[in-house]
């Protein structure tokens, strides 16, 4: 029930052709969403610049395309992730702003331009982390946030982590992506006071378990204000570390 | 290697007591905690307004009072979680500021006034969550943030939840606290843009595996920006969105 | 919103206090659950003949009564389970109706006589598992089911189950509980065509790791129409199991 | 032991050939299948319109057609899942009127008229459950359920399941499949009265643990009434919801 | 249905007073264990000497004599596993030939003097193994086997196995009970070609997990003919051992 | 060091140009397995016909195949488990005598006659669980054992087991391979008296967790005097169940 | 068979009482351990310095005091781990010298004078991390190392260990103690270039099950040289750093 | 800041152009690493013989080409595990005395003579062990310790491995690879003194779960004094083995 028909039905009130009880009746039945979907998909554009993003995997490319051809049309930027080249092809067929990050697995059409906000930084491990590490980026530029990166800055050098403390100290928020042991977190943790996501990845093997290693390792981190997310889930964390960033901007 | 030691090198140096060669020696064989430890600490202070919490469960009541004393003489303010009666009594005898917060377990002295910042929104579902979700309270509100608390508003009655949107709105940041099935910081996730931490507590029986099941709900939640910390630690989750809070009030 | 103000509302806009797009303003942040809370209660009440059950575990007796209070109070029927028996005797200073199943662990307080329906059966294996099923069987009853039960049946004596077949027959829905290797619901699966309700309790030692065997089991069981509940959880299946047995009635 | 032989065995004792104790004697060791077997088919035939349904997944097709040739010749309706798209073409050539459901991977010969029973609710969360919650579907179907489909409603857009809340009331009994954080069966079962048959998914990654995460929140669920099945297990969900339909319409 | 009221029912047939299609019929529901029930269960006494075994752990003193009083009555002996010293008294008070094997957590009453028959040899690692042990030993011998015992040699010490190695020639059937690595039954497995029946225990602390570290490494054995038992489950291995033994002397 | 050498050692001694300090010295530092070694593989060829079975999983054709001629060199059986077809080419060239059992994936040569010997029975419950049970049947029919099956009897239809009853009874020893949930040993655990080994497969899917559902069910069996082997290992069942059958001879 | 008996032998076979097949049949059932036992147990005492160290979980203060009983009379130094207060007084009434460590919770009893070595350095994380660092410090100091120590040193306050960093240096051998997240071992193995073995502790919560996370951790640890010990097992983390260390010393 | 700029800063102090109070703030924000950095990397050649080791697995070939480029360059010996014979074709390319083990998938350029070092023995059970053991041998030999190999000593064929007591007593370390049950370990362990590393690996099927049963197998060793690495980690206990092998040349 839009709008038009709400006036409607209240001009029919005041009209007399309806009475108080059949109009609070009518309200009472009132399908909530339709109420409340303008509403939200309204906040959902304004606080993030665009109204859904598209999660490739498990779609077919078709589907894929169907649902970005709707978004597009209606004016808002896309972001679609975990995009193999195949559905960067057909997106960008669909329109040929697409970009395709490659290392990312994403695919991003920017409909104008993002305003300057805060200062997300990506720290992670090793050369294997990097597409968690890109996709997190990604997410994050796209939603509006600047990004910096600190890449390949693991424990077992930590001499490279600690030379670049200052860099550390500079972001509003970071996102840190490891692997294998996942300790990077806990380590930037204790260096930092800003907020930190931590992003465990599947890279490793054996005890590993997929990522459950290191899923283990940040749940249970020593350092106070971390919070993680899902293996592997680099669009979360560029997602969480935006709207952090955003709050220091208000 | 304090400052005033440090002075003394310099100008042993300068008045030709030791080369250049013996100072880059001394240097280099700085204890880098003695440096860092004082900045370190003096930055905790300023961003926290106490620079250690501490952690009672497996520490003697003793023990814990030890820390307490070496932290209070200090003069900075205290936080004491997962503290059993006994060591809250321990505490209150050597300070007599000290409050027990009982439900939260946790023992705090302030010394002064916090600064009135932002608003954190504690969420929870059952009664047998509080414990978990006052120590987040406790938490935040400790380390300077205003905190308000929206309890008892489960998923089994979503209506509870729905007529407060408002309420969820207004926060800056959101501590949704679930066992079971821990499904209310996705639903809370769906409803709000602002960053939602989730908490997992280990109610629940059976198949939730001591809080299992609602950790690994809350890591695959469906609503993007989400950040989960570990089973019943309600303190990190308090500290995060302290940390989180803060960032809006710069 | 209640209806009372509703109506003023309607009043001031037909009186041009207020005008149409300050009525939708006004519904729009209408808070959902005023509305639909009553609405949700009564339906409750009307389908399941008491709109709350008390889960007591996690709750101080004192809550527990608080709440227990409230319920009566409205007058509907009070269901309490997990209750020990200082709960139990706290609920029945409250009210001399209220009867404690001891091996359910279950207090009830019924307030009105349960209309006849259908049947329900309830099956178990061992000796260790009567709690687990005696909490299905109070909940069907207390909900307003008729209810069989059909106890110590074991696979282990395959016979003991065979020669009661028809009984397994007669009813409209079955409830299965076992623990250990969890193999009972299987065969009666194979046995019968009514919906099968299997529930795993946490019976049994090594690897049965709490139930998690016997849950495995009936998750995988090859016999199809089996739903499965929560380790222990009597309540849900004899819930589950009135509420298909109602669908019967109609 | 069919009918024939028994009247031929009742025939000679009438007639002195053999005594009573002879007569004992036989049925003593009466093959229990033999005589059970007829009438448990005879049930199945009745009660869902066919004995058997082939699970392809390990199956060759030769072994797969093989066994439908079986069925097919006794003349009862055919239900193969987990059917591959070489089965379904050598299921074609066996029958002709065998259709292919590609997204369900089922395979179904209707050889009879369903009659017109009761009303399923199939509510699936996302893109990627569909091929389970098709699954269920159309097995319902083809046991001879009406199905209705509620799909794509998500918890992460709540409005759009609350704007259904009409439809999800309408149905006798509800399906709803969900991978990831599996939470849409809570928040159904909470804004439902009817019993609720939650299918958790496979979809995912990472933390999910191929589909643990959504069993364990399903089983866990604060929802009373809940019965769950196997991961990916539309099938059995489909069976299930058929056999608690069927049962309103006794 | 037993043999008289079989007998009436022929004996009605052949007067006429029912038809071959009346018999039919009542044949079809015969309760199949009414026939089968005496003869499974006089089977059960012929091979094992006794019809039924007591578990304990999850009944009441008052459950487990009642059980008892009804197979003592019989005349058959009994055999009471995980009994605690309290249920030993009340057991010894209904019987005073009741033994209590303490060790063994096990009350036995021998009605007859066992058959002497084939040798079992129980082999365990470590000193707290030996509760599990023992309940096997006294198992094996309850039910009339010749029982040998091999304790306390762990492969820590392998010199202690290897120096006994003809002992291990010896038996006809070896149980092997071990917690922590559980790596005993290997060892044994490689150098007997007799069947190994190995028995994990949740002896151990940390990454043996209750003793699923020493059940993993049994199934994994790389000792062919190594069957696995529960852990823990000394009556278990003592009774399949048993039944083994039996095959020798046949 | 052999009996030649041996001898050679016993002869200088008694022409003393070696010492008994000097005998014992040289017996101490005696290669225990030159000593051990040809009486254990000794052992082996008279007790199972054949020294060593070839696991071909994890070895390439080429190392399989240089093993095999080894084995056949010395004129025993070959038994080849896990053998994909390019293997079985392969051991084909090697020796025309081989046979390759597809489905069972087995290699095996024949070098004499197998000795009658007792009934070893394999029980499976579907179509999938074949290859796992055929291979257990290669095993023991290779060893020596005869073997007879009853495939596709799962719990499902109760009645196909039921109606076979005698056949269960017949065998000295009983294999009993089942996937999904693994129900069928406990049942067959229950109707039968001799000793029965189980066989987890790993077919299924979703809460299957590869084979892990039907190994806890089969290892927390309430059905007495079950033995375990590993998932999917039908070559030590067949082998456990060969040296039990083969006491049975003796 | 002793020396004795050996020479007996020979002196039989040289007098022509047994001739070399007869010698040959006795020294091939030559009992291994008879000859191998003295041998080993020698090494044991040479290398360690005591023959047996007591576990005393699972064993009575009976049980405890009679093994140790044993050992001082042969003259070794005893190690009892894991005892309690009261075995620890059971072991004092033994032997006056007797030294209990009530924190590492471990009985010793030196005899001799421990030769200097090299050195060894435990390093913590956390108060509740001590007893089992002292456990390995008590371990490797009765066994003959020397010892260092380095508590508190947890990755939340970095500084704190890499102001120590020579002490780090100095280490022949390092054991690195940590619960929760378990990151200390990752970084401590990469400041030193020693062999660094880790022991992950059950200390924690929630998702650290147990010590699980820990382990986890650290056998994933990016740092390449670690070797890491069952959970809680300072034991043989202080065993295995003893055995490295005196490498060094030879 | 290298040693240039901080003489230069010295030297700025003494002639006046910056006072104390501004060295000590230029020193506080130094960069750590580039103080530490150069001895790090100092320390990591003369200890090891080459900086840093590449972990192919994750990288693409011409990462791996680029990052093996830069080390060449620096005249270090090159390690580069994990490495497909891809990999392997493309550093051959790089270097032509690059030597590809392919058995340990290791790429492997030696810069110059390894000192003659201690004796490293590495212990396998079965074939399917030999890449873990080869990757173990090769890196340890690179690193510069003189390695010994004993194959196919696995425990179902203990002879084998007690034939070879000898050679284990002669190893200063021993890496022991085994996968499946995991026992080789332990039995290693009970037969020297010496450090033991044990390797699981991820050999097996079924309930070895990719080698998590040989993980816990060896983390429970009764052997004391065995450290254990990550599933598959050859690179690793080739490394330790290797770092405690040169403390015993010092």
């Amino acid at each position: 029930m839009d709008r038009a028909r709400l006036t409607r039905l209240l001009k029919d009130f005041k009209q007399g052709r309806i009475d108080a009880a059949g109009v609070i009746e009518r309200l009472r039945s009132l399908p909530y969403e339709d109420l409340g979907f303008a509403s939200v998909d309204h906040h959902r554009a304004i606080r993030q610049g665009f109204p859904e993003v598209i999660f490739c995997e498990g779609k077919t490319p078709a589907q894929t395309v169907a649902i970005a051809r709707g978004l597009l049309k209606s004016g808002v930027p896309l972001l679609a992730t975990r995009a193999t080249p195949e559905v960067a092809r057909a997106l960008a067929t669909l329109d040929r702003r697409a970009v395709y990050h490659e290392l990312a697995r994403t695919v991003v059409v920017r409909t104008g331009r993002p305003r300057p906000r805060g200062h997300v930084l990506i720290v992670s491990a090793g050369t294997a982390d990097l597409p968690v590490a890109e996709e997190a980026r990604v997410t994050a530029e796209t939603m509006g946030s600047r990004v910096a990166v600190l890449y390949d800055v693991g424990v077992a050098g930590l001499h490279r982590l600690l030379g670049r403390h200052d860099r550390l100290l500079k972001a509003r928020v970071l996102v840190v992506v490891a692997g294998m042991d996942g300790v990077l977190p806990s380590v930037v943790g204790g260096l930092v006071e800003r907020p930190v996501i931590a992003v465990p990845t599947s890279r490793g093997y054996g005890a590993s378990f997929g990522g459950l290693a290191a899923l283990l390792t940040m749940l249970n981190s020593c350092a106070a204000g971390v919070g993680v997310v899902n293996i592997d889930n680099g669009f979360g964390a560029g997602c969480l570390a935006h709207k952090i960033n955003v709050l220091g901007s208000e």
